[in-house]
């Protein structure tokens, strides 16, 4: 049996001057086509493939689930996408540090994901420039991971600004380092009140079962009901 | 008796088009000034004010330091650095995820770091967008955290390009994580075979001082001998 290769998708730089109408315009599209868009968002290295291998498996199983890999280079994060059994497609943002609407769109319109209820997009590792754009995406999730330390919304305000949803993961490794979460949490909320909060570790589950929940209530909150 | 608070400079964007020259400029000026000028980079968390704490003291106390630190907001590295007793200029960059040349100079220029024979310069926490711009230091140093994982110079190759040195931080928490050091290596040396890389650990010490004598010789390499 021949493996065919990772759909890989060189995104163009976007044309358009106003991308937070565009945004808002996605965001209507996918509501309408009943597609939930969930962007991911994080330092490098946080965990975000992980978490998403993590819930992907536990989400109710009538939510047809996809993902799209952005990476400046490779396809190593698609890889483990598309071996747990997932449709994924991998975007090449040509140096780019961020993704916007249009970006999203030509990655949304790929017959690989197309009839995904809820498609989760994997941004760029970085905590300042994916919050600047608008992608369109329904729910914004940012992680944090108990080794950056529990001083990053006091550094990375605007990314702290921007989430629906903190994700604070490997907490199972919260031994070895001395996060604070009171603390953390005291720092989100100078930027944030309204970001719901939830640590969890994709390595032995603790907490994955309450975001997964959080994430289908946000998608049935978005269009009623999430199915395709 | 009153703390004076610490010097916050305000970033101006930059007014030149051609960056690469104004860096090859500074370096100039930096070598005929006697000043080794030394550019940390990393992602958000990987340890860079830990690590840089730990090297200045540890660095042959002829050679008198200094640090500039690069943030978006807050000062809670500016105000570590200061209360180990060393000189310190906070430098808010306004939003913006890098430093170049002409905001390097900005910083350099300031009296509080004045007569400083190595300067750091903690750049902001990003492996992406501070690898595109030359900021004239005479040396690149990107540091990365074992939490992160061994894949990252396939995820985001320019920066590990970019690298004269790359420190493994945080080697005393690998037991928590399946960061494989061979593996790093090759994934490094495919982007970077020049690359000199440095495992240590800011809290047990291990590895420091290997670190701080490269640093040392760089130093020296860069200007005869490196004294004010």
């Amino acid at each position: 049996m021949t493996v065919s290769p990772i759909k890989v998708i060189e995104l163009k730089a976007s044309v358009l001057a106003d991308n937070d109408a565009d945004a808002a315009l996605l965001r209507e599209e996918n509501r309408r086509k009943k597609v939930f868009y969930v962007n991911m968002m994080s330092s490098p290295g946080a965990g975000k493939t992980t978490l998403l291998l993590a819930a992907l498996r536990r989400l109710d199983p009538s939510i047809a689930a996809a993902v799209m890999e952005a990476d400046i280079d490779s396809d190593v994060d698609a890889a483990a996408v598309r071996e747990a059994g997932f449709p994924v497609v991998q975007l090449h943002t040509g140096g780019m540090c961020h993704l916007d609407a249009a970006m999203s769109r030509q990655g949304l319109s790929q017959p690989e994901i197309a009839g995904a209820d809820m498609v989760f997009l994997e941004n760029v590792g970085n905590l300042v420039c994916p919050a600047e754009f608008d992608t369109g995406a329904a729910l914004n999730v940012v992680l944090l991971s108990i080794p950056e330390g529990d001083d990053k919304p006091l550094k990375y305000p605007l990314m702290f600004e921007k989430a629906d949803m903190i994700v604070l993961t490997k907490i199972d490794a919260a031994e070895a380092f001395d996060f604070d979460e009171a603390r953390f949490r005291a720092n989100a909320a100078l930027c944030n009140p309204e970001a719901r909060i939830y640590p969890v570790s994709a390595l032995t589950g603790e907490g994955m079962a309450a975001w997964c929940r959080a994430l289908e209530d946000s998608c049935k909150a978005f269009f009623g009901r999430c199915e395709s």
